[in-house]
């Protein structure tokens, strides 16, 4: 038996937002103190760096269950599935539904819940259920659906990872301009076909990392509301990424008994350009290979950082070949890799 | 192999609620009319169907993941195991961590992630994750732990249920002197050992359900401020709980071959001591016998409702005699059951 992924979706929100739009915004630094720069430069020195032009927003009302629900309609129908046989429906979320101008997160009941009853599934034995693994949590998803076919108690899940970033961002924060919304999705199937999912990697880094990603105030000190919003530690995750996410990735692939040369694709988090790319680069240093041309998808530029919903609406768009000029044969070997809040890294690698 | 829960550990908080302390509230209906008997006649039958007559909230310092901590240390030092071994810390909670007086939830980083730092656990292959499942995220939790070490992706895992869901009661709201806080845990193990967990099921109704426990605004319309609360139906919620988890019950009983008079104890999530013994009724009705007496611990007369946490807390305290006169020994046959947001339903019968 093998576990395939046999049908894929995502929701890509209509509002765009350019980088031109946040020209009016005051940015701060974390101690309150303006920015020497002007806005001109310091979006150009963001758009250098993060590979950031424009970025997705949900309809004002919409929320990430609504956006949630719109991806996974999509892979239902790819899959050719009828949704009423689904095991699970896994949501990989990290803020719940967050109105349009509300500070609120609403967690009760689940996105899950909240999907499955959009999808219209009536069989109770679909257990539905959320799990917050930051950024990662989309991958992770596709963990637990593996393990519950191993564990011989799911054959069909529904794996969907969105989330609504623009909603819990903090505008005098230069990275307001990182976060974006989105979802995608996936139907995941027990199954004689060959390929699919050969191995798996998770880790969890708690000890000094916990907070690298975490809810603090407006840098505008006179907010004093005590509004909390996303905050990251931009430096210090981008030298744990460096420093954890390659090796995270060779290790997947080593249990997958794979060749660094055999690998097809790398679908990574979309958490910043240059970083990606450096991470790239670690990796295929680790075998003394240059990074091949091609082999990762970047969708940054234009729909920045939708936290879990990147990977799988990635991987949707290439898979259906509406991703500039990526594509999938049958049999390849591909990678799905991310890091974020927890933090968290994990990989997966797959035959397509 | 067999898998079994190890260690057990609760946190039950110090501050004691008693109903008295509810005596100045102006309670509302969902339409915002004065209830026409007087608070002294309100929680005279609040009391009668519900059974509480006191509650434990967390100190005002103190936030969720706190709670789950201080649990989580004494179900590791039950187990006497080296945290350090641990391959998976699952936290089920609803809400995140709510500081006092705040409205926010604080869901990033996960639950998990911040009581694995607390713990001081480094191995980055303990991965931490939170599960959302409404109240019965913690037998959830442990279905999830079973399944991973049937996949041979875990030995040992840390199962949490920690939740402070005073912090988001409506105070006009009759149903704000149910909630509580708490958090309970377990150590779940691959083992040579007789007995462990013997069948498992779960169920989420969501085609109607979805919104018979949600967030919504104060039943007080003088609140104009759209801050929402936990909110339930609860009538519908009696009517949907007795229909459907005896037989939920019955079904994990059967998958188990276990005979109804093998039962010892009933651990059931404390909602409504009414609705409970309904419950059980209900089940017993199923075999056509009467309920036997004290298989069902209760502990919601002084602990309230704490969500996640009252499963785990009262199976730690019975297995430790610390609670009343009941007592488990080797080879019991007992069942954990739940019910709550989603509305998810869940079983586990577990040989002791």
């Amino acid at each position: 038996m093998n576990i395939k992924i046999t049908g894929t979706g995502s929701y890509v929100p209509n509002v765009v937002t350019k980088n031109a739009d946040f020209n009016q915004h005051q940015f701060l630094n974390e101690d309150g103190s303006a920015f020497k720069q002007n806005n001109d430069i310091i979006i150009k020195k963001f758009k250098a760096i993060t590979g950031i032009e424009e970025r997705r927003y949900a309809e004002t009302n919409q929320v990430t269950s609504d956006l949630g629900f719109l991806a996974a309609q999509k892979a239902i129908s790819d899959a050719n599935i009828n949704p009423e046989e689904l095991d699970y429906v896994i949501v990989a979320s990290n803020y719940g539904d967050v109105k349009h101008g509300n500070i609120q997160c609403d967690t009760v009941p689940s996105m899950a819940t909240r999907i499955k009853q959009s999808l219209g599934i009536k069989n109770p034995h679909c257990v539905a259920y959320d799990l917050l693994f930051g950024c990662p949590g989309w991958v992770q998803a596709t963990i637990h659906a593996h393990a519950f076919i191993k564990a011989g108690i799911a054959k069909k899940c529904l794996v969907i990872g969105a989330e609504t970033l623009s909603r819990v961002v903090d505008p005098s924060d230069r990275d307001s301009m990182i976060y974006s919304d989105g979802a995608g999705a996936t139907v995941l199937e027990a199954t004689d076909l060959e390929g699919g999912i050969l191995a798996h990697e998770a880790a969890s880094y708690t000890f000094e990392e916990a907070e690298y990603i975490n809810f603090g105030e407006s840098y505008n000190q006179e907010d004093t509301s005590g509004t909390r919003f996303i905050k990251m530690k931009g430096r210090k995750i981008y030298e744990f990424a460096l420093t954890n996410v390659p090796l995270a990735m060779k290790s997947c692939l080593e249990k997958a008994g794979k060749d660094i040369t055999d690998l097809k694709k790398i679908f990574i988090h979309q958490a910043n350009e240059k970083m990606d790319e450096a991470i790239l680069e670690r990796f295929y240093k680790l075998y003394n290979i240059d990074t091949p041309k091609d082999i990762m998808p970047m969708s940054i530029n234009e729909f920045g950082n939708s936290s879990v919903a990147t990977v799988p609406t990635l991987f949707d768009l290439v898979r259906k070949e509406n991703f500039k000029n990526h594509n999938l044969n049958k049999g390849d070997v591909i990678m799905f890799a991310s890091v974020g809040a927890g933090m968290n890294i994990n990989a997966i690698v797959y035959q397509y």
